[in-house]
């Protein structure tokens, strides 16, 4: 490609709004543009690096087995009904816009296609012989995202991978999920991405288990869990730690302080002159529970943890078997007996009323001596000791782990290895589905026995543009963008100095020539420019390798080989300089093979 | 590839509701399946087709200087604003639902992208120094179609390239509008189709000029005009043709005959014994036309067409250089002060107020002792005869081509031949849209003088569905499709008949290897399964070439070649079937290339 014949917009401007490096350095080398808020255009560069991208999924998808579908986005809002998805999606959940009634108001945009492809499997997938099979596509998604940001990272129409497998049975699935992990690892190592697998919940898709691929990076909105001899890794939501020691002082009397308008930890910490880590704090959530036919009733959650800790509202719902929300303050104060604030556990169990839980981090056992409210406005106890002032077990407590891990906590390997949470950003994203979609859907195959059995699914997808976005998070400096090689948008950058001079010309495009023909992405840069110009342009846009053809050096008989990731410069004869772009190229690849 | 480890599902049922032959065997040979009306997903067979047919436009885009660029689907209703597109593409234009006044009621789907690249041309294309250039991409596209039908041929979502070139002059426009009907000629000869380029009507795109390419079947619904000779094409809203000879009969005198309640042509001429050849229509329409500062005013059209040709509103449009509607019944019967079905041009002229005018098409003129409404409730005029009993010149009156071109009209090129009528389908689209979308959305660079100028722009369409439904609708059998060897989503199955038989199994793996090895794309059809089962869909999916490996045969030595579209069958030793495949191949690739 001739830089003079193509199209590219690069800009000195730092882009304000935009504070993510890739968000401001993908304008800035042109790779983007804003159509309006989460929307954007892929403009030429950019686009070659995300169909460089694409084409290393669908070979790693193929090579994995998976066949390509393409499923429409619009989709009947009748199937997301019978997959009882649509509040679950909430404003996600993009639709049409037309008149009640009308076939759009019917009509919503594919955020994900487990309904289309489960649909699909309901009509054909009928016997175990056509078993397993795993479908993916590469295609648009659309998700009423409400606060857009980062660039590519968090928009609201954007590039996915998505790819599903069927199978006979648990075992299969596992099987299934394994291929398309390995293949993920072969993906992103592909890419040149620095990424870590960690376990992750399955949220709102559902499912038994699933793996999150992250890049660590501060750009990214996700927190993990990484203990630092890298042996675990789990994002916030799933990741926990070995339980901390119990503290060993003698267990000193209750007692009763006056702590007027200290509703909060630290002004009560302030007061009482202790730590939140010696604080019990009290939340007090509401559930619904079935109670008989078509029926439900609310019931009250009590969570303890330690004052400086907070509750993990995934791992509490799970111990709770219930949907939780923090309870209104009417309801904390018809328990309480007490104004907002002053909770505290001594005493509430005589209160409780028939399935009311109490669950107690287990991080709160091994307390001696805390401090807690009173379960009276303007009062709290100090002196509270676990099992002794509050009971540890019966018909309605539990003790769990129900909070989040925070820096320093120890590796749940046994290894005593520090846990360290560092931001990233999520490109991948694998479940074991099970049945939730085949059952809601009746998508069932007959056994070799010929009996009717749920398919067992899996999920498995890849945000496109989020690997471009992170690939630029994870490498980069001052100057522009440094990509790994196999997406970068040209591998090779062929500057002629003062193109009007007829030996550099020759020369460069004798080169570029050799390039091509030897199968290397080149770009010419033929442009009347000058050559600081030309080399901030090469800088910004990341081009690994440079050959500059100029003047004075022709005159001595070299061209100049330039590396953009270790700002190496070499120079080498014209004729020796395509061999030479090869072995430097062989390097840049290597390690981004698998 | 491996049948048993693919995908595929035919079926012998012909859908029901599926009419065209496209839709019967694509849902047949298992290539897509409907989500809802006007929706489907592809299916591995198919995408493997979309695919190609994607590669085939991505090659002769780049090869004509075209660079791929990617533009979302979300795009801001303010830009169709801009262009005032909102009401002309009506309930086209799809929006997303939300509460008024949400992002998403602001938020269209594009159904085309000429606001969202003219914005990106209006941001960067500033000097006449970055000019010629040519956006493409290949992307989806979706529109408000109210009645989908005929499976992939009309669609709401479907897969779409569209290139917008800009320029800096016409003569610039001209060239780059060249290169891509070049372009487009290729791509339809690569996807063998049996095309024509014919003269179109611009419609709600807007422009200059442009060209339709059509595939004739009657599957399509657009009629497009062609001589017999071949040498004149165009799509009916814009074919021409050779004025019709004038009668030469002595005209007789004008008499007015009782004629109650006939007020449609063929009542009329039952009632006088003559036929719709002999009669002049008068239709009227009213017309919105400036009329000073920020106002407008209503005009009334009148015209005059032969009793058995129909208006062509686009033509008269044109002559009456404003858009026009037929006029409602109180407007036609204050000018003709008569029931609306009696309008006739004797005498209506005396009742124009300014600005009316009477748009005569030129093969009114000829007529002699024509029959024509009176003007008069319940009369009509006979031995009505043009420029004596009403004028043919005056400032209101136009003589023109104004009507539809019917079946046996004479070419226009002057070399008599017939024009037939022909239904198609329309594959792709060519446009010369000037400066229409850079005035409305202030698009310009500086000329080399220093001069602002609006980019003067071309835009240029494919339909990629469409080109495999018109592939199947130009060539099938009652067996199945018939693939060009381009597009088919394999070239070739390896048939192994009982694969249960070793040595079958070997012969069929080697030979299935060594096509493999060649680079042939060829399907191993592996299955347990009878052989007429086999060939059945074999010749349902189409592919070109088949090698068919039987116990039996190999007992004498030799395996089976077969052609789907000649049906021709050959032996060759299993030793000589790569060759051989490779032979028939280059002569399926003959025609397909260039």
């Amino acid at each position: 490609m001739r830089w003079s014949s193509y199209f590219i917009v690069t800009s000195k401007e730092v882009p304000k709004d935009a504070t993510a490096a890739s968000h401001q350095l993908m304008l800035r080398a042109g790779l983007i543009r804003q159509v309006t808020a989460g929307v954007y255009s892929y403009l030429p560069l950019g686009y070659r690096t995300l169909r460089k991208v694409t084409t290393i999924i669908r070979e790693e998808m193929e090579r994995a087995g998976a066949i390509e579908v393409h499923l429409p986005t619009l989709q009947p809002v009748s199937w997301w009904e019978e997959t009882q998805r649509v509040a679950a999606m909430g404003d996600v959940l993009l639709r049409l816009g037309g008149p009640a009634g009308d076939w759009r108001t019917h009509t919503v945009l594919g955020p994900t296609h487990e309904e289309v492809i489960t649909e699909i499997a309901r009509a054909y997938l009928n016997s175990y012989k056509q078993l397993p099979v795993n479908f993916f596509q590469i295609q648009t998604k659309f998700r009423g995202e409400a606060r857009p940001k980062s660039g590519v990272l968090r928009t609201r129409e954007f590039l996915m991978k998505d790819a599903y497998s069927f199978d006979i049975d648990k075992a299969g699935l596992d099987a299934s999920y394994q291929k398309m992990f390995d293949a993920y690892c072969r993906v992103f190592t592909r890419c040149g991405l620095p990424y870590l697998a960690v376990e992750a919940d399955s949220g709102a898709i559902g499912g038994d288990a699933s793996h999150e691929f992250m890049v660590m990076t501060d750009a990214g909105e996700d927190f993990i869990a990484v203990t630092e001899d890298g042996a675990y890794a789990a994002n916030l939501e799933r990741a926990t730690c070995a339980p901390l020691p119990s503290q060993s002082a003698d267990p000193l009397a209750l007692g009763e302080v006056h702590t007027p308008g200290a509703g909060r930890v630290e002004d009560v910490c302030a007061m009482l002159k202790t730590n939140p880590a010696q604080m019990i704090k009290t939340l007090i959530y509401s559930a619904t529970i079935p109670a008989g036919k078509d029926k439900t009733r609310q019931i009250r959650v009590v969570a303890l943890v330690r004052g400086d800790h907070d509750v993990n509202e995934i791992k509490l719902r799970k111990v709770a078997g219930a949907p939780i929300e923090l309870a209104l303050p009417k309801v904390i104060e018809e328990l309480t007996e007490a104004a907002v604030g002053f909770a505290g556990p001594q005493g509430l169990l005589a209160r409780f009323r028939d399935g009311d839980k109490l669950i107690i981090d287990r991080d709160v056992v091994g307390l001696r001596n805390a401090a807690s409210g009173a379960n009276k406005t303007d009062y709290h106890v100090t002196n509270l000791n676990p099992g002794r002032d509050f009971p540890l077990e019966g018909p309605h407590i539990t003790v769990a782990d129900i909070r989040n891990v925070v820096d320093g906590d120890i590796s749940p390997t046994g290894n005593g290895s520090p846990i360290r949470l560092r931001k990233s950003i999520e490109i991948g994203h694998v479940f074991k589905l099970g049945t939730k979609y085949s059952d809601a859907m009746s998508a069932t195959f007959l056994t070799r026995e010929g009996k009717p059995q749920p398919l067992v699914m899996g999920c498995y997808g890849i945000g496109l543009n989020r690997i471009i976005a992170s690939a630029i998070e994870a490498c980069h400096d001052d100057n522009g963008i440094i990509w790994p090689a196999t997406i970068a948008p040209f591998q090779v950058a062929v500057i002629a100095l003062d193109p009007r001079e007829a030996d550099v010309m020759r020369v460069a495009e004798d080169i570029y020539a050799q390039l091509v023909q030897s199968g290397v992405d080149v770009i010419l840069d033929d442009r009347d420019e000058r050559a600081g110009f030309k080399f901030k342009d090469a800088d910004l846009i990341g081009f690994p390798l440079r050959v500059v053809i100029g003047k004075k050096s022709l005159a001595d008989g070299v061209v100049e080989i330039g590396q953009r990731r270790t700002q190496s410069k070499e120079t080498v004869t014209p004729g020796a300089a395509a061999q030479r772009i090869g072995e430097l190229l062989s390097q840049e690849f290597s390690g981004l093979r698998c």
